[in-house]
């Protein structure tokens, strides 16, 4: 048997069950589970606060496993075109079933907008199989895009981003960053922590993180923030002021959202400069209204905002290889507070809700008992 | 002497007063007016809605006229490079002395905040001289941008579009329309008019106009819009049904907002598909603040949000190319309700206020008795 | 039975086979043809040009059917997601296959590069079934791309385009005209008068054809192109010449190149102002190379050259909507020269390749008596 | 008296002739230099290949020098908008005199091409002044573009990038590089070094550097380069092939020339991917044609070829910012090779001809003794 975490309702309690290895059908995988990363989505799925969720659901949609087994034929490949292999180290895209058809698919050229689309961990029920990453083994349905990690890069450090290394690469990215620029990150979860580091890994002149709890702004300057403004202790136009300060008046050139608090929109429009850009990746669920002065922050201010939404393929291919590369310039396992056994998950789930920890990852082999497939 | 409308300070009724004809500098041009539009901008300058204005002002930001005499010297050049002559017909671009060395004008390649602007019949004093189009002539400093009318393309033509031609030229160009793209313009007014006719050149495949009154609405039709959805008689949730019933349920691609209502903001923000593009051009002064939905608004939709103020050199001479090029295919001057003299400046404002009018024009020669400069 | 078109070998004569009506797969249509274009690309097919064609084949890549029937299940969507209907008339995507999955599908987002794309009428094989256009009946296989044409739109008005109105689309859009822009087309066949059309339909300030021969020149002066050089007439020097006096000594600031041939290239670089745009779509064949002067023709004037190759459903769609929406200002129809049947599609091929004709068109009804499939 | 490097004409041996100390018109500045580079533009200068040169000039285009004195009035303001001060380190834009009115500067926005521009160091005669950095002082006339050096930021490490490093960020930034992308640069002089590292810091998953000869190759391993290719051991097929182990067989993503070579423009359209992108920038005069195949290597490639030309004060002054605040991740000044002494330039220029040194200064005080401008 497979042991998984099952959320059966929100805020009902996890348990793990126990599932029959499954039938592979051709061009799917079984890969047992390294580690999964727990996140933000996670506590929304457990609070109820995402539409269309059925459960019960097995949470963990961004994990790394090892391949296990193939369902008949010949293997699948990588988004690179190779072969895969048993045995290779690979992640996936939580994203499953784009069509490739639909009007957002090829008109909007918007896939994240597909009528079709569901994630692994968020919108596939636990009681259709093993499609979860918080559980001995994960299905990979035919057409899943898998990306392996180069050979010395640990799957660590991989999860170490979690979601939010493509969620912040997809959201960097639409900041348009030139070089030498400000840029302002609100919000010091993994979101903002990935955008901050990658803000210097496009040539950003100062990077600047306005956030909390103090865990989370220790990382953001261990890991290069220039300055760090603490949301506990300055009001808001004390963190305007101190963003003026250090950018000749004028404001951030580029700020990237990354809170969940439905205020810090009208804030972060307000900490960039006129003309700058301001990418919105922190608003997930529906937290309420925000107000803002359409003269004054948007029109006057010729400012362009950008909502992002989702990740692709591309981001998750991206994100390997940059975290790869740069391993040795971010200590990327710094960034995980700690690990959780499966039997643990629902205290992991509290410990990101008190953001007590920056990363936390369910790794269901910690006590180095992981069951062989052939066991199941 | 040369007669002038001036307006002595907000709310105070204007008056025609005679000037001296100014001693022209090396590179400067005396302008016989021919024409200058009147425009929501005259009227929040009479109300007193824009900050930094140096009262008394001479109005009229956009105007025509005919090159009467030169400062000493080379005479001065077109935007084209070719030296100007006298008798030629130009308009030009109203900001005077954008820099070309601040950080915006250099680095944030923003020259529309450049601190050194100054404006035409706005922020250019009438103690300083003829520096507004509501006069017989008008004095252009050294630097100004200036347009010649191509041979054949009436003047009048050129004004009917006014300070809206450029302003919507910028603001469609923003929007990033893609062939086929349904577009729609929130106000009928003569931003959202001329928006709605460039949509056109931009190969739209449709183009809505959400505004009024009535007269307004019949010229969007004239000028070639699909769909005029009326204000006044239909509701908000209205409005975004028959969006919706038109763009098989996803809303507009482009939407471009040209009302000053605060709460068009967020409308406009629903009307507009996921990841669709909404640019903001309408909020031109500050009449207060909106109120919308972080994550349903923005975040979820990924939607890209566009503030866009200021017009440059490049922006008019685009738009004296653009409405000769197609002067066949759109009857502008047809925009024109109504022709004021120097001394119906006062009903003209009047009249733009309660949009009894689409475009009005002060001619200052319309009883065919303009003094010549030797004259003055 | 149902007849179509086959081209056994490169240089071997057409011939009429007569087929089975074909079984339909879930999700597959039978399309009744209306009509298909005869294009450079069938010139180029005959003359065996195109690398890695499984002759035999039916040609015809472009085409507009009625839909005849549906294989089992619920019947397929069209582009926005409405079920299609017997009896709609529809045109498809020639580009069949396309994965979603390989590194250009998903990373490199260049799904023209997807080694799994075929083409109808080109790269699928008559062994295998109705897969061009020449024929009575096309079998649209599951997954491909299909888009309805608007009510009131005849499907001749379409066709008039052939496959050089995506192309143009797609060309023209990735030159990025500004309003107001010089365009200038080398080349006056169906792609370059297109892109003229096109230029236009982007608010083009002038739009400047070089080609010939005079019956295509003449077309592209009905289309509305401000100047026609021809290339018969006038030598290269001249040509540069011509166009450097109308653009105020600098040059297009987009040219797009539509000739295929090599030595053009050079010649658009020069006649493309400095950073202007240039994009290169009419290379469709090895056809030799050309000599150029990186520092001259490139490094100095800081041109943009943008290589353009392959449609995806976007540009069909579009160009429906484009075309559909502008028919009343661009006569379509008056671009077809001729209409052929099916036993008249080698003098087609013959008349297209001595460019006596703008617009070929095949119809296998033309004379009234298409088969029903229950005939076949 | 001021000591300075006059290049009497091409050809002719370089002298040291002494100036008087200029006077100083409002808003002018005097620099007391603290270096200036010697790159290839001197080496074309020497050769006469440059045209337009109002020989005898005072070479030295890129400098960093104390201000020493202001012309009377008001103290000019930095970029940033501050007021500069006596005894401040800072460098300057070489070109000077970009117009802010002409066609390009306004409507192309393409200030590179403004025809009023001229280059310290390159197109303003010694006989007219202080115009070039080889002297122990630079007259900055008013309007020059100035760039303060931050504190802790060593002068010596900004001229170790010398021209190249704005050229090299204005042609990385138009190569638009994605995360993760492979990034190939051909030449390993200071602009293709300088490329190579900010293609980390723009996030590239993996930098490849084409040249020679191996000093250079070794300071683009100390710099970062991932990958290095000597052209004086490899064949081009040898290195295409290189590039294409490495690349999963599609080539790089963006390709950014600095060689200076013709042919390595075609081959660099060679090694880059199908639909990526290519900037030519190091094509800096005529060295002669090249041939290439528009089908194979742009079209059906669908390549985009950018030809990058001319730097701005934006590149300047991104270039000190990125420099500064990645200092600790580069050791710049490992990248000069030699300082010689005004009466060493002859040598200097010598040395960078043959390619024994990476980056050349002249440091007119490198004996101690620099004159104080009140002993001229
Ligand atoms: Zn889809
Ligand atoms: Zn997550
Ligand atoms: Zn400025
Ligand atoms: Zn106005
Ligand atoms: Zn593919
Ligand atoms: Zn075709
Ligand atoms: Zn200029
Ligand atoms: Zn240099």
């Amino acid at each position: 048997m497979i042991n998984a975490v099952v959320m059966p309702n929100p805020g009902a309690p996890l348990e793990t069950r126990a599932f029959d290895r499954p039938a592979l059908e051709p061009g799917a995988i079984l890969l047992r589970t390294l580690g999964s990363e727990v996140c933000g989505t996670d506590g929304h799925l457990w609070k109820g606060q995402l539409a269309g969720v059925p459960y019960p659901i097995i949470p963990g949609h961004v994990s790394v496993g090892e391949i296990a087994a193939f369902g008949p034929g010949e293997p699948p490949r990588d988004v690179d075109g190779a072969p895969l292999r048993v045995g290779q180290t690979v992640t996936f895209l939580d994203v499953y079933g784009t069509c490739g058809r639909c009007w957002y698919c090829t008109v909007g050229k918007a896939s994240t907008r597909c009528p079709y689309r569901k994630v692994y961990g968020v919108t596939m029920s636990a009681d259709d199989g093993l499609y979860g990453g918080w559980a001995e083994y994960i299905h990979l349905r035919p057409g899943v895009h898998v990306v392996p990690l180069p050979d010395g890069f640990a799957w660590r450090a991989f999860l170490a981003g979690g979601c939010g290394m493509p969620t912040a690469l997809h959201a960097v990215s639409l900041g348009e960053i030139a070089f030498g620029d400000t840029v302002l990150v609100q919000g010091a979860g993994p979101v903002g922590l990935c955008a901050a580091v990658l803000a210097q890994l496009r040539g950003a002149g100062q990077v600047i993180v306005v956030g909390g709890p103090d865990v989370r702004l220790a990382a953001a300057r261990r890991f290069g923030a220039d300055l760090v403004l603490d949301i506990a202790t300055l009001a808001e136009s004390e963190r305007l002021q101190a963003v003026r300060e250090v950018t000749g008046g004028r404001g951030a050139d580029v700020t990237i959202e990354a809170t969940g608090v439905p205020s810090a929109v009208p804030e972060g429009m307000r900490l960039t400069r006129d003309a700058g850009r301001y990418v919105v990746v922190g608003q997930y669920t529906d937290a309420g209204t925000a107000t803002f002065n359409p003269h004054l922050d948007l029109n006057k201010k010729h400012l362009d905002v950008r909502g992002c939404w989702g990740s692709d393929a591309g981001h998750v291919y991206r994100s390997v290889r940059v975290m790869a590369r740069y391993a040795a310039q971010f200590p990327w396992t710094e960034l995980i507070s700690r690990e959780y056994g499966l039997d643990e998950a629902q205290r992991a789930l509290a410990d990101v809700a008190a953001q007590r920890v920056v990363k936390a990852l369910i790794v269901p082999a910690r006590d180095g008992t992981a069951p062989a497939p052939s066991a199941a």
